[in-house]
């Protein structure tokens, strides 16, 4: 269990490793103790532990060898020791791994709490459901405010956060997104030869824009889920079907492009740069979106940056300077 | 506690109510049955039921009345009664409610476990940290997803999705937004004549564009965040605030772009053009995403649904036509 590449990849950003999230105040006995001496020692003190759904069997070099429910311990004989009917089968996060792992494990298993273990499977401490929970509504969080270009501090979502606070964490992004509006601009005036004396080129911009945007942001979505639930996925494998994808999706909406302007503007040089400027435009974005996010996340950094207003200037930018460049080619053509 | 507008509201969608989440697998006793009597049951049958972390007093009617940790009852004395130990002020669910509370609760309070019960406060289950854990994880997808403009079906995030299932959930969202883009696209051509006499205009389409989109975005996730969290917000305070924090933003980037305009292409009819559109259609769009996902969620749908395709669309579509409405007037008046 947990051979992520997180693990390896994860040794900055120490305050999201999983081991900052877990609390030693666990049970964790010899496997040779008795179900009776658990059961004393819940009874002079169980509120001193932080959770108690389950007891721990570490042998004397602290190594975790085994796992019982406290629902188990309490159904068995006072006798029976620990190692009779303990699960050695025991799933555990490594300390340093993302602490986002701990949803996905939880979730993937069922489980309420998970040990974590060192380099040598030393038990260090669990993490509980309610760090569990609120691990996850910290990623939730972060991946929202990110991809809706809002810094995310705290305080964010209360009727009582005055106005300018709220302008100054929703600035930032709309700042950079029109910096790079306004290298679009320089682009389309740079070409505005091409415009004047094809007016109609300046119709498709919106549409090529939103598709190339939008075939992107479906790109980077499913690779920053995968690269979360299965962080070692083959990578050439998956960027192969992503352009694969690509291309069928770029050529359908280039077919339909093409007809919607030969049946509404009857132009059809217009309908061939615009249906080319499409394809070319979304099969680029869905490998770029997608090998920006597994990059960024083997660099250490948060993959749902490819989703943020950088990404889409460099997408819109892109996109609008292939467009003119494919209109100025083929209008010189024919 | 539990005192949420979403209460009334929620009829339809009943499967997403928060009673078809729960287990009936809990330990409910009498406020006067003893410490003794509960550690037996627990002896005997502990691996009966789903959740043992809290003992839930009910009354003869099966009213919740009481709840105690089944830490305090392990460290009780045997002849301790519920009584004497339990929390009288419980937190709870109304059957009623979207599941989605469940989770907000539980960070709120740092429950593991919530009760659910009727409009009598009878005790009909409990949602389990398990569930809590699989509903936050069903609604942090569904939203991925429906924000992204993918299909929310099963099987999405593997390495064995064939690509055809792949390119099936992502082509209707993008085929929406093709539909939008060719209204923009016929909208641009209707307004040729202005085009043409301004060619520049084209060039400030993509970023007039972009911000608008980008504060509607914004407006959508902190509204949709706030009716997850406090359902009963003060409407109309708060899209007040809301219309203020379009009026700062808009005047700062119809500023900046009147700046940036006179400096870079210095044609100050252009710049007052753009300027303005930035400021009406900031302003509109960021009360327009507000409203729609407060009403969307008065009528029991999604709020989430209003950032999908069609509300960008509906933005794309109505700020060009603001933008070309205000080019035609400004350069006729001057």
């Amino acid at each position: 269990m947990t051979k992520s590449k997180f693990e390896n990849q994860e040794k900055s950003n120490h305050e999201h490793l999983v081991d900052t999230k877990m609390t030693r105040k666990y049970l964790a006995f010899s496997p040779s103790e008795t179900v009776e001496r658990i059961e004393d020692v819940l009874d002079f003190k169980a509120r001193e532990f932080e959770t108690i759904g389950y007891v721990y069997a570490i042998d004397e070099n602290g190594i975790l060898v085994g796992v019982v429910s406290l629902k188990q311990i309490l159904q068995s004989k006072h006798g029976t020791q620990l190692k009779e009917i303990m699960n050695t089968n025991v799933i555990s996060l490594k300390q340093h791994e993302h602490q986002e792992r701990a949803v996905y494990v939880a979730l993937k298993h069922g489980l309420k709490v998970i040990p974590v273990v060192d380099s040598e499977h030393r038990l260090l401490g669990v993490v509980t459901q309610k760090s569990i929970l609120s691990i996850f509504h910290h990623e939730f969080r972060k991946n929202l405010f990110r991809t809706s270009g809002i810094k995310h501090v705290k305080e964010i979502e209360s009727m009582d956060t005055p106005v300018f606070s709220l302008v100054k964490v929703r600035f930032p992004s709309l700042f950079i997104g029109m910096l790079g509006g306004l290298i679009a601009a320089s682009i389309v005036t740079n070409f505005e030869h091409v415009l004047s004396s094809y007016i109609a080129l300046a119709s498709f911009i919106p549409v090529i824009v939103y598709l190339t945007d939008a075939i992107g942001t479906q790109s980077q979505t499913l690779v920053v889920r995968l690269l979360a639930i299965e962080p070692g996925f083959p990578v050439s494998r998956y960027v192969l079907r992503e352009i694969k994808i690509g291309i069928i999706l770029g050529f359908v909406f280039a077919a339909m492009l093409f007809v919607a302007e030969i049946v509404g503007w009857q132009q059809i040089k217009l309908g061939i740069v615009v249906g080319m400027a499409v394809f070319f435009s979304m099969i680029f974005q869905a490998f770029f979106s997608t090998y920006l996010s597994i990059a960024l996340s083997r660099m250490k950094k948060d993959p749902a940056i490819a989703s943020g207003p950088i990404a889409t200037i460099i997408s819109d930018v892109t996109t609008i300077a292939m467009y003119f460049a494919i209109a100025m080619m083929i209008l010189q053509i024919f």
